[in-house]
């Protein structure tokens, strides 16, 4: 089952020919998950080849504009396309607003549902909250550190059917129906009564893979409970560690401190972005988190 | 005296890898004038070297998106960039909340002052309506015909100094005061009570050139009075002629249409655009206005 993320814009603030402010495209089995969506984003889709209608779910950290500023031209676009699919949105309150005055304005009424969530007032607690949940996929809300309320975001698999171990099961013609229920982890009983104990015939599933989206942030040891164990985790470096008073102050991390938040969370991987439009060159960031946490 | 457009975008509706929906900057003299802002805009602005903080107007024709959603992120950039420098922005008025909500949201308050004109109501007259003079150039708005109120625009330069004929002026030893009254097309009087006509010493000067902005707009002959003998008309031309009941039905034009309005008008040369991004290749949008007005 694919799970995978692209990224779509590494920049913050401000868009520049080389790279685009924060989009990223989460592939989950076959569903889309668009998680920030700044200026220019659609044309990022475009650019990767991405049939973005079949986006469903769209999830915006918080209500600065490199966030936020593609999303009204992509709605649009849903519907000058011709979308029909329902589209559920995951964002701070006004945002609601700022799209209904923009529609308005041009005398739109999108042929497609939104279906329009807000996102939780965390009011600084450390807490989680769930946002969506589907047979194979939870997504949860967590609160980050920075000038506007932000969230962050947790995708998670759940854990898949049980793998039959054919070997073990070949003489034994189990019906398919009695299958599934050995993959959901029942024993089997055959005809005589016997029983096969379901580690028998039944190996683990892949664990469970987990993508934690965290930007924009000041460093905080706060949501180390939130994204322990994550497989890949995104975490925002606007600056070089030099910058650290500025990144404080302007409530961003550096590169170093988001390679620790890696390493305290035990995360598989770390991908890093957001990147101050000052770097031309991203590769001193990237260095300066693989110093800490090697797999950057 | 430089006087020239450059078109940022040229698609109708959705930006596409290879066409960037309505924006124009016009140079007249060292002055930017930017003429709609669709999303990416600011992008185009850097491709193409503009040093846009030194764009101090900017008009906005009509609240379709792909006229306006590259505004908000342009003027944040304008911000985060450290302007300080007057921006004068015309809009019909909604325009001027779906701003303010926007930077509220993000708890922006713009460094430098943005002085919002709205455009006038036009009530379906045809007539027009200054927004803008300065020593060099006249801007009027005059009303279009679209779904949701429309302007065109045109800029207009002011007629030069009268051009000092050198040989004729060479022996007169005239003082710099007088020089500057004889350009503003004063007689010269010399120290004996001589008098010198105007049309002795000098010459006329260029021709004033203008620049005329349709889109959108339905095939109307009511823009004529306003566009008449403009040196440079931009004409929207969303479809072919074989569409041009569609072009009717969603009030824009044909390219052939675009071709007539020019040839009517009798303008120096003509640039179409807006292209509906069902055309992959502008060109015979290019051939079939090029039939009717061959200096498109």
């Amino acid at each position: 089952m694919t799970f995978s993320v692209q990224v779509l814009g590494s920049n913050s603030a401000i868009p520049t020919l080389t790279r685009n402010p924060s989009a990223h495209l989460l592939k989950a089995d076959e569903r889309l998950f668009l998680i920030d969506c700044a200026e220019g984003t659609q044309v990022q889709l475009r650019r990767f080849h991405i049939h973005f209608q079949r986006i469903r779910h769209i999830f915006i950290s918080h209500l600065h504009g490199d966030h936020f500023y593609g999303l009204i031209g992509l709605l649009t676009s849903f519907h000058l396309l011709g979308r029909k699919e329902k589209l559920h949105l995951y964002a701070h309150e006004p945002l609601r607003e700022i799209i209904d005055i923009q529609l308005k304005a041009s005398r739109t009424t999108l042929i497609y549902p939104v279906v329009f969530h807000p996102l939780p007032d965390f009011d600084q607690q450390v807490n989680m909250e769930k946002l969506y949940e589907d047979d194979k996929l939870i997504v949860m809300a967590f609160p980050l550190v920075h000038s506007v309320p932000t969230c962050g975001f947790l995708f998670k698999e759940k854990p898949g059917p049980r793998k039959i171990r054919k070997e073990a099961v070949a003489k034994l013609n189990i019906p398919v129906d009695r299958m599934n229920r050995l993959k959901a982890g029942e024993d089997y009983t055959d005809d005589q009564g016997k029983v096969f104990r379901n580690a028998e015939l039944t190996s683990d599933p892949p664990s469970p893979r987990s993508f934690a989206y965290c930007t924009d942030t000041a460093f905080t040891e706060s949501i180390l409970p939130c994204i322990r164990g994550a497989s890949l985790l995104y975490h925002e470096a606007t600056f070089l560690k030099d910058m650290a008073t500025a990144a404080r102050e302007k409530m961003h991390s550096t590169a170093a401190e988001a390679a620790t938040i890696a390493k305290l969370a035990g995360v598989g991987q770390l991908v890093i972005g957001h990147f101050s439009a000052r770097y031309d060159d991203a590769a001193p960031l990237l260095a300066e988190a693989r110093e800490i946490f090697p797999d950057t």
